[in-house]
């Protein structure tokens, strides 16, 4: 059994449509100056509200107009569904970027079809920057203009652009994953952090060149995969499997094949 | 001497100006695909062309403005005037992050005089984002909305958000550098990394509580001074000693005059 392309066009019309009205809940809660009060107590927390309002209102859209979908949330969990379909939902991912005030937060909605990611959205509200990918064919549109995601290309490790969200061995990757990562950053052209799921978007509009993370629960990258590889890019675990199917979460993301093979080398040591 | 409210005005709305045809620039060239093509030989590089075509184009209004004003700028150098006026300039501050289409890379415009900075612009232009400051007074304003721009206030390390470009001891700060900038991340609530000069901007806003630096050049930070401190931050090198005389470039930033204090002594061990 599979699905048409009709089917996909229309649950990327309603994807939209989900991450519009995320956006509503999380943007009017960015910077925030409240959530940082010291006055009276407690610490509010916008960051929280704004993830659980978000995935609240998406939910409910989704129960609305497809019942019988399966949907896995950041927030919430999981809702089991009586089809091949389930939505996997972050609807903050970066939630420490948004805390903060920068911009690499996002919006990531994932559609599995019998598990496998087909469709993907990254949405960044306040850029308005909005990705969309389905393996085959990925998009990246800024407020009216859309137009094809394409990876750089980049074969060669001594020219590319390489993320982690933290490199330090305090954070996610622990001392050998910090020494592999630093493996790979020093054959690199440039390195950038704190980026959190932006940055697999920049990579497929050839701005980034390869991304490096562990640690990711299922809604960290479910939506990530159909845009890069729909962008022309690869996506691995660090033994070059597909992503979930280690439990340590790893993910990288490449702009090429050779690039992706030159990065994993690098990774084993 | 001295000068009047009525120069500083008349100066930044021409600071405005200086930011604008250094954004035509800039934005211009900004997520230009072509900068990673390894097909012709040597790599096209647009962020030095972008960052000599806006320098370029504000000396060139400076000079027609204001001949006697003194221009330090990162591109080309010292031009010595014949007034206590010199304007400090770097047209893409954050080149790293502009060559990985990541959008904290600003336009940076200080104003000396008589050696000290009393005015400052930080621009980013992808973002449409602009702050301004006098030392007494600063302004943050995204496309046509303007409002002033105030720290967070927070005292407590505990609650602050702290950030820094690169962490790792391999890129700036050495191994002692990192340890001290490691002990105010441990006892901080959340660090970011990668923003350079828009770390500031956000600090300006409440967004950011602290910001630690070194190896910063006056162009790097002179127009950051205005800015933070008429939001009600306070900077000073890692001693406490005002920006630029110590010879490491060290820059601290906080929201708090409390916050400064508990962040220089961590730094210091």
């Amino acid at each position: 059994m599979s699905f048409s392309p009709e089917e996909i066009s229309i649950l990327a019309a309603f994807a939209d449509e989900l991450a519009d009205a995320a956006r509503e809940q999380s943007l009017s809660r960015f910077r925030d100056g409240v959530k940082i009060s010291e006055k009276d107590g407690p610490v509010f927390d916008p960051v929280t509200d704004a993830d659980r309002e978000a995935e609240r209102v998406q939910r409910r859209l989704i129960e609305e107009r497809f019942p019988d979908h399966g949907i896995l949330g950041e927030e919430f969990g999981e809702l089991p569904g009586n089809s091949p379909w389930r939505w996997v939902l972050d609807p903050i991912d970066g939630t420490r970027a948004y805390m903060c005030g920068t911009t690499s937060w996002t919006t990531l909605i994932g559609l599995e079809y019998e598990g496998q990611p087909v469709f993907g959205l990254i949405d960044q509200p306040y850029t308005g920057e909005r990705w969309v990918g389905t393996n085959k064919k990925s998009d990246f549109s800024r407020t009216s203009n859309r137009k094809a995601a394409k990876t750089s290309g980049v074969t060669d490790i001594a020219n590319a652009r390489i993320s982690t969200t933290d490199p330090l061995p305090t954070a996610y990757f622990g001392a050998a994953g910090a020494a592999a990562f630093a493996r790979v950053a020093a054959a690199a052209r440039v390195a950038r952090f704190s980026l959190d799921a932006y940055a697999y978007g920049l990579l497929a509009i050839g701005e980034m060149d390869v991304v490096i993370e562990t640690g990711l629960q299922r809604y960290d990258y479910a939506a990530l995969l159909p845009v890069v590889r729909g962008a022309g890019g690869v996506v691995s675990n660090w033994n070059g499997d597909e992503p979930g199917t280690d439990d340590r979460g790893e993910l990288v993301a490449s702009a090429s094949v050779e690039l992706h093979q030159s990065t994993l080398a690098l990774l084993a040591g």
